[in-house]
């Protein structure tokens, strides 16, 4: 039995909040199903914030109504505040991804408040989701570099993550949110960090924008690391770098993955399907980067 | 000072021959003039082959008489059979690339031989080599994987890494020729082979078919290779998979390089201009996966 690697699809949350297209909830709805059946283990639905500020995401609500029930997938959704922890809760929602900053510039950037502001208000919202058996994600954004404050200390994320394992955080995602970061600086930080704390409470969530998406998961898996969120065909672009791919897509990340002999429990032709579907409903969505060899592969080991 | 890591731009002998356009002598000589303005320490210019079998690579002969002579840059040329040496030598190169096989399939089709045989005409021209005061690359092709034999057993290319390295050879590469290789076995392999013969002579060639290339850079620098053959603007394609992208981008390959800290004498300025050039020049050059980013952030720097 090979080791298990969870991969967390951020395609229907991070991915369509960054397409010109807004998505209807059946056409959200229909590719959360695909990556469902093409067995993802872990989906991030959408996120409760509002409605003008992120019109592509109206609706979460509807639609985790609307998800299969008693399948075995970890259904998550992005909550900005303890306003948005209330609306998942009341939308049944029971595992949540709340994001910590690692550097002042993008905390005042994107919440108008400190660094140690914002982890406090995670950290409240935190110790209230233990009474609701909620599980808690939390994703430290720009957790290698910023793009206004630049460079990031290790220290201030170690800290952050230390801080967090302490709180109980179910698992604490180290994203490099704008595609900076190298397989070095990652193979580095993930290692001290799994040496702390072990591996099984850690996750990691890059972009391929300078083309070192997929060295960085590798560099991460030699780590230790075994979660890792990527985007179904790429889905995402990166808001700092028009034109830029975004999110690693979650075909290539699964077949090297499954190349590498581990197991994801990921079909890859109904992966690649599912690829299509984003790629066919957004119009915009790149396709993972190996779909060109991939997709023949496939039929002709089933032909 | 950071530690140095020599790129040999393999794009006007291993791009340009799968292009669908044939360039002129003028053409290639401009390319391999942008290359080297870039600072690219090393340039496989061509190939001494029939140019009835391979037209694009007609006239290499009269390429390397146009060269820049006393420039710093390591001039290569592939070279088929001792024929192609001959040729070679005639034309004043000082540096030949021979190609070994790590499968019979692979030998069969190429150069219809057993790989023993291949072998022995490799190892007789090295022994002549000696005598002229040319260095000898030998590549080992489908060294992880063969479109036509499959997986390939490290214990072959071991074999043949260690006969050449006792020939003599001034390097060998381990060529993923249809970019087949997931970095975990680029990791074990090239592990073991510094571990056995150092890094001093061994370079890798990678291709990014299955969207590996980068992290299969990035798994052999861990492993201490400090020699690297890239295409400028990813020229190239993967013969065996139509559509998927060919050689892994010499703009991303000096781009992580630089980025994790190592020395590759590049201006990434300068090559993006070749970049552009090849793109131009070809009309088919996919360009690197991280021009769209490095490009205005490049212009950014300097502005």
């Amino acid at each position: 039995m090979n080791e298990f690697i969870i991969i967390t699809d951020v395609g229907p949350r991070d991915g369509l909040q960054n397409q010109p297209r807004i998505l209807e909830i059946d056409e959200r709805l229909s590719l959360i199903a695909a990556l469902a059946a093409a067995g993802i283990a872990s989906i991030e639905v959408g996120s409760f914030v509002s409605p003008k500020a992120v019109p592509a995401m109206a609706g979460t609500d509807r639609l985790f109504d609307l998800l299969p029930k008693g399948d075995k997938v970890d259904y998550t959704a992005l909550i900005p505040n303890s306003k948005g922890y209330q609306l998942a809760r009341d939308a049944g929602v029971r595992s949540v991804n709340m994001v910590l900053y690692a550097s002042e510039g993008m905390a005042q950037k994107n919440v108008k408040m400190s660094m140690r502001e914002a982890q406090q208000i995670t950290a409240e919202i935190l110790a209230r989701s233990r009474a609701d058996g909620m599980a808690v994600i939390a994703t430290v954004a720009v957790a290698f570099a910023c793009p206004i404050d630049g460079p990031i200390d290790p220290a201030v994320v170690r800290e952050a993550v230390a801080r967090f394992m302490a709180l109980g955080a179910d698992r604490i995602v180290l994203a490099d949110t704008i595609g900076a970061a190298n397989p070095m600086q990652v193979r580095q930080l993930t290692h001290d960090l799994v040496s702390e704390h072990g591996a099984s409470r850690l996750g990691c969530h890059f972009h391929d924008t300078r083309a070192m998406g997929m060295a960085n998961v590798f560099a991460a898996v030699e780590s230790g690391i075994r979660y890792f969120d990527a985007s179904i065909a790429g889905l995402g672009g990166c808001p700092f770098a028009p034109g830029a791919s975004g999110n690693v897509a979650t075909e290539d990340v699964a077949m090297m993955l499954d190349q590498m002999g581990f197991n994801t429990g990921v079909d890859l032709d109904a992966l690649l399907r599912a690829s299509d579907l984003a790629q066919q409903l957004t119009g915009t969505a790149p396709g993972g980067r190996a779909k060109a060899w991939l997709q023949p592969w496939l039929q002709k080991k089933a032909g």
